[in-house]
């Protein structure tokens, strides 16, 4: 897709720091890492997000996470990586084109979950439906 | 699995606020929500992690995300969402069966990516053909 960042590094219009690519996805690493080893991977088809994307290439994106997770593990003696896909502007998608993120966790980085609260009597009972109504 | 919280939610032991099942994955309200809808998506079948899970279950767990995540945002008149899956204890998985978090962002919800850093002069040749030697 024109002026689409990621369609771009695909393309080998814009340079990249690759880790992998195969038919269908291509990884490489962030350029503001929160960690070294912080690695994109994009399915080489324009999808805006997690609605778009179709079954093909949901599974290959995600069976490169996977792919390159285990090589980070190995390759940066890192214990464990946290997946994260920013869905939509709101939840910090800044690039519109598709992305999980890898991100290489090392002792000590202070990196936390965002905090949980709680539901009141019978709220959750009423969001889980709403939620279940809504299924296709 | 003996002992696995998530297993005894999906064989009914324990309750949970179900908001879709099929025959492959489990989705229910997580009880520490970080905004109201914050559900997590499981695997029928006990794996570990993101190594340990099989590519049927690894696809049909994300066709479920998929599925719940736009039913959230209709439901919930939710603008996006993060799909969050923490990888082994060091990126803050607490129940060792893997599980994929959907959490809905709201307007003013205030949560934050974590912050990016940078690389160093070859540093970022130097860590990506670290990850990429370990390709399998």
């Amino acid at each position: 897709m024109e002026d689409c960042l990621f369609c771009k590094i695909i393309n080998g219009e814009i340079p990249c720091n690759k880790v992998y690519e195969n038919e269908y996805t291509l990884a490489f690493l962030d350029i503001s890492p929160t960690n070294p080893g912080h690695t994109l991977v994009v399915p080489k088809k324009h999808f805006k997000n997690n609605e778009e994307i179709d079954e093909l290439y949901l599974t290959e994106v995600h069976k490169t996470v996977k792919k390159v997770g285990r090589a980070i593990k190995n390759g940066l003696s890192s214990p464990g990586y946290n997946i994260i896909i920013n869905n939509d502007q709101i939840a910090g998608q800044i690039i519109p084109h598709f992305h999980a993120h890898i991100v290489p966790r090392v002792e000590g980085d202070g990196f936390k979950h965002w905090p949980g609260g709680e539901y009141k009597e019978g709220q959750a009972e009423d969001v889980a439906q709403k939620i279940t109504n809504n299924i296709e």
